[in-house]
């Protein structure tokens, strides 16, 4: 892969009550808020056919992980062995990808409103994908 | 973001029989075969705690997708109408990262042996997260 593909283009931006990772929840279904993804205008043409109550996975840069933890407690329960980051869901790994099963809840614009996010204000959006089996194609 | 921590670092490379996308099934679960995740030596700790029988997400990039297609027929059938990509699972996308439930057969070193995986031989792999409810954390 050259540099210049492997580089990420942020398509959007998360716009969330929730600002601090240590306290926001660890899942979606974990009591998450609602959130907007903030599309970049560029891609708004990506957006055609997704409709309010599809469900939905966005792809997240997870901006404040740690790039050089292979290990960790899983759920940041120091009284837990530790185990490889490729078995947890932590946002400590080597390329923190985040993946946030949600549901869409309104399309205005360049706005898309999405329940159940536990991302934090300001996280870079990656990508959306249908879940499959959930309508998309 | 700055450039450098947008950059992506492949954990791996996919070593499969399949070899051209064209004639790859679409999705895993569409009769794709067997496949080895070859994962550089520097990121074996975190494999930790991953065994056979475990499902796992693995996220690819998907490294001959076009990035400046938003809109596509889905399922490559010109007679279906264009849709926005972010409603399909087209491999073209702004960020084409390819997303994989797939179940590991067998660990072996730094090559993990996992079924149903429609990536193409040589494809760069990105991550690895348990998919939830499946014995992750």
């Amino acid at each position: 892969m050259s540099a210049e593909r492997t580089r990420l283009v942020p398509i959007g931006v998360v716009a969330s009550p929730l600002t601090d990772p240590a306290s926001a929840p660890k899942q979606g279904f974990e009591g998450a808020p609602e959130a907007w993804l903030v599309l970049e205008p560029g891609v708004l043409e990506a957006l055609d056919g997704l409709r309010p109550g599809d469900r939905i996975v966005v792809l997240t840069w997870l901006h404040r992980a740690r790039r050089d933890v292979l290990r960790v407690h899983p759920r940041d329960d120091a009284a837990a062995p530790l185990r490889g980051v490729f078995g947890t869901r932590s946002a400590d790994r080597p390329n923190p990808i985040g993946l946030h099963e949600v549901e869409i809840v309104a399309l205005e614009g360049r706005r898309v409103r999405v329940r159940d996010l536990e991302a934090v204000d300001g996280t870079p959006v990656l990508d959306l994908k249908p879940v499959l089996g959930s309508g998309g194609s």
